[in-house]
């Protein structure tokens, strides 16, 4: 017996998500049947939107429905700091602790030699037209704290170095995310590398 | 800083999809920001096409393009056996063996009384009078081996003894699914209900 060809199609576009395997797609194309056509119109309806009124902001690369994006033409925003950050959800992480005001940098990806992503194919280039002329003192680099994040933030300190040589402002703070243990975490549950980096990255207390 | 309205609305939609939570709904949603707006377009018309060109099969309430579906038109089947099944999947799952060549009547739930599904929201009354008339020699229960399903054959087996007594078939043979270890299993991982089931379903070697 063949599947209905409507069923195939649907399962198909969800096999081809990131994390989605044959299985969970049957099953999400089988639950659907069960679903209000009102509510298959609307989640198509929001498919092919979604691009359509999105945007990247010129300035941070992140994704926005203005261009710029609200974070850069916010007034109040400290326009002395930029974080840099792998993707747009770093930037929603980092707003919902209402910890950091300053402004961002969207790289859309990290350093991979593994995946064949190279500098050149990530956003670092335009973060440097950004640094130049004084107004920015500090550069937080939030990539992940993981090979390809590591090796993210070498290369951005590297370049940011070369381009700020003879610079007004070549007193940049180039700053690193703490390290360490989590909150809710357990010491004897860490490992070694997180608890050497929280040895490390201690406190006056 | 809230996040552009296409993607939020998207998320929304994902969110509301079984076993895909806020995060994986994001992680989604961001995804598919790098995906041509055609693979978008496609996704969109699959789900909205989905409901309009399927059809419940009149006969056995399987999902299908035509009425009846093929299966049980198709006059190589055997029409004496009925596996009784709870939902489309199953039958998908039946029929990849190639074991089974009679018919199938999909339930589309199973009796559970925590989620307040009753004999009456599935499609049992459908059963009866397919057995009715003497072609039916066989009904499979091939609920899921859990409480619900277990309730579920239970109460089929009731209601196909009620509709038979005083009928010419009442000789209606009723099996359910062997159970025992699953192939590739192994022994001293087995739970003890598989285990003893697998003991009293022991056969002539």
């Amino acid at each position: 017996m063949q599947l209905a060809r409507p069923i195939r199609k649907l399962i198909e576009s969800f096999e081809r998500l990131p994390g989605i395997g044959p299985k969970t797609a049957q099953r999400l194309a089988f639950y659907l049947l069960h679903v209000p056509q009102e509510q298959l119109e609307e989640f198509g309806h929001n498919l092919s939107e979604l691009k359509k009124n999105t945007v990247f902001c010129s300035l941070c690369l992140n994704v926005a429905e203005t261009d710029p994006c609200g974070i850069c033409i916010d007034t109040k925003r400290d326009k002395t700091v930029i974080c840099v950050v792998e993707s747009p959800l770093d930037v929603l992480a980092l707003e919902k602790t209402g910890e950091y005001r300053g402004l961002y940098h969207v790289l859309h990806g990290a350093i991979s030699p593994l995946n064949n992503i190279g500098p050149d194919e990530i956003h670092i280039r335009e973060l440097m037209p950004r640094v130049e002329g004084g107004i920015v003192t500090e550069i937080i680099l939030a990539m992940n704290p993981n090979m390809e994040g590591e090796a993210t933030a070498m290369y951005v300190q590297k370049q940011l170095r070369i381009t700020l040589a003879g610079q007004a402002n070549s007193q940049l703070r180039i700053t690193r995310l703490g390290m360490g243990l989590p909150t809710g975490g357990d010491l004897e549950y860490a490992d070694e590398n997180t608890l050497s980096k929280a040895i490390q990255g201690r406190r006056e207390y």
